[in-house]
């Protein structure tokens, strides 16, 4: 069934809590026989002495090679000039769309029910030009960018999505009646890409309202795509309705087909090393990844067993109100698998 | 008690469902014995065929003469070149803060309970400077302006204001992580300033972040302020969680003391004239326009009748889910005075 040669896929474990969440991802992958061979690379802020390197060469070209891999947690590194190396990862690897999708944990009780949304962002450009400076004294501009290239590529990844994941409607989000070029320019290329997927309802809404109509009712929307700010601000929200950024996946897809999933939230480093952590978001973002590797049964196997062991509530890390160790929730994982 | 004469207030209407909502407000003041003498003026899409004009040089004297106002929704003219009349009216006046309370209403059951939070917003540069252009074809760029003065004097508002109401902690909401220089210049300004206010808690939190901590916890913050972009997006978000911009007031500051409240809502065309709309945002935004005037007691008053026609229920707008005529809902505050 499976090619006989496993498929390499790179780790970065990252900072903080990485490797203590990255270990629950390999150890579950191994008790389900997932096909995978990982290539584990330190990106990272603990600077190896000789190098003095943040990120190396290597563990670019590894994903490279891969076209996958998975990552957890990175601090940006203290001191001038330094960005931070999510988005130097973004940026090296042209990772053009971030797909969030957030959805309620059954058994895991928030305000919200059924939520069932994918966020796709633009991931190179928009406000995160990085493009800034002061103009006289007191007095500083920042450039958003948006090109008709990169909101194209992100538009056809959304509808591609849609199509393929049997969504019904994409919105795209956007404050085009206050920034009528650039936000235009990102709708026009929707609307064009649009066009090609009749199948696909179409709609456009502005950020304001979209947020609202997000905390009254999220059922309201689909798929929704935007710009790279407007997707770091309503995929925070997203996460939020169903309970934060400990359990919502994500995975960056790059230009050539690379696939780097990622947990979205921070390092933690409070809980770094006390065996306190919540795995979730980053193993379901190696669910993400292993679909994206078309491995589905692998996918459900794993995601339907950590679903069951956060539904069945007797292993719940601290974050989710329960006592269990990272060891133990993992194990607990296995046990349902 | 009041001197004997009436004060002075501009009062625009607005379009669509305007004019239905401001005789509400007008009714019900005038039930009060408010002393206050509307100075009524038309402002809107509906052109005068003579002047050809939405937006008369009287109109903006009257606030600038009386200080103070009352403005209900306008939509924005059509054809190329036209502004939002919002827009104009925060440039004119320079309205440089604006105000939004976000309060749970008693016995109108949302998601939240307890919400009690105060957005402060700049409101005339940031991302809506309106200083775009396309830089060859298929790039286009906006600039994001954030000056010293401006941010300055909406933190100065903010921690005042938050004295003043007895508040606790003022938030600053921004993405310098990204925007290091543009946001990063904002917040040098609200430290500044916080400095000054040693009893109010002042914390730095990311746009992002706090989407997600106002969804799952409102409870955690009390006044916030930001950019103007981040303003917009988090006060509907805010007032998403009370149930939409149909409930919350707001209220423009400009340089100078000028007060212009408004209801934030749109002009619904598709109810206008109906006898349909809610016009409890509108009359909130009075309230807040009377408590700017310190009439407290009439404030009070009126809020109190507002807020316990809508938790008695039994005449409620159909917004609200109810079957009440906008005229029966105001009978029926009136009826609570
Ligand atoms: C850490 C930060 C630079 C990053 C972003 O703003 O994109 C994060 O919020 C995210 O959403 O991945
Ligand atoms: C109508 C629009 C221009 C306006 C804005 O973006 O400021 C509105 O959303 C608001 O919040 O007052």
């Amino acid at each position: 069934f499976f090619s006989s040669a496993p498929i390499r896929a790179t780790l970065f474990p990252g900072d903080g809590i990485g490797p203590e969440i990255a270990e629950s991802v390999k150890q579950i992958f191994k008790a389900d026989d997932v096909p995978i061979e990982w290539e584990e690379h330190y990106v990272g802020t603990e600077i190896d002495p000789r190098t003095q390197s943040f990120l190396t060469w290597e563990s670019l070209e590894s994903v490279r090679k891969n076209q996958v891999g998975l990552k957890g947690p990175m601090a940006t590194p203290i001191g001038k000039g330094h960005r931070s190396l999510n988005l130097t990862l973004r940026k090296e690897l042209n990772l053009y769309a971030n797909v969030r999708p957030c959805y309620s944990l059954p058994g895991y009780k928030t305000r919200y029910d059924n939520v069932n949304l994918i966020t796709i962002r633009e991931n190179t450009e928009g406000e995160y030009s990085g493009l800034e400076h002061q103009v006289v004294r007191g007095v500083v501009e920042s450039l958003k960018i948006i090109t008709r290239q990169a909101s194209l590529r992100v538009a056809e990844y959304a509808f591609h999505y849609a199509k393929a994941h049997g969504r019904e409607r994409v919105s795209a989000i956007h404050k085009a009646n206050i920034m009528q070029k650039t936000d235009g320019l990102f709708l026009k290329c929707c609307r064009e890409v649009a066009e090609k997927y009749p199948e696909i309802k179409y709609e456009e809404v502005v950020i304001d309202n979209c947020c609202m109509m997000l905390v009254k009712n999220p059922a309201l929307f689909d798929v929704l795509v935007m710009p790279n700010l407007y997707g770091d601000i309503i995929s925070d929200l997203c996460a939020g309705l169903v309970g934060g950024l400990g359990l919502t996946p994500s995975c960056n897809i790059g230009e050539g087909g690379i696939a780097l999933a990622e947990a979205v939230h921070g390092s933690a480093p409070d809980i770094a090393g006390k065996n306190l952590a919540n795995p979730t978001a980053l193993l379901l973002s190696g669910v993400s990844m292993l679909r994206h590797l078309n491995l589905h049964d692998k996918a459900d196997q794993i995601q339907n067993a950590i679903l069951n062991t956060i539904a069945e509530g007797k292993y719940r890390t601290a974050d989710l109100g329960g006592k269990a160790k990272t060891t133990e929730f993992t194990k607990a994982i296995i046990d349902h698998l």
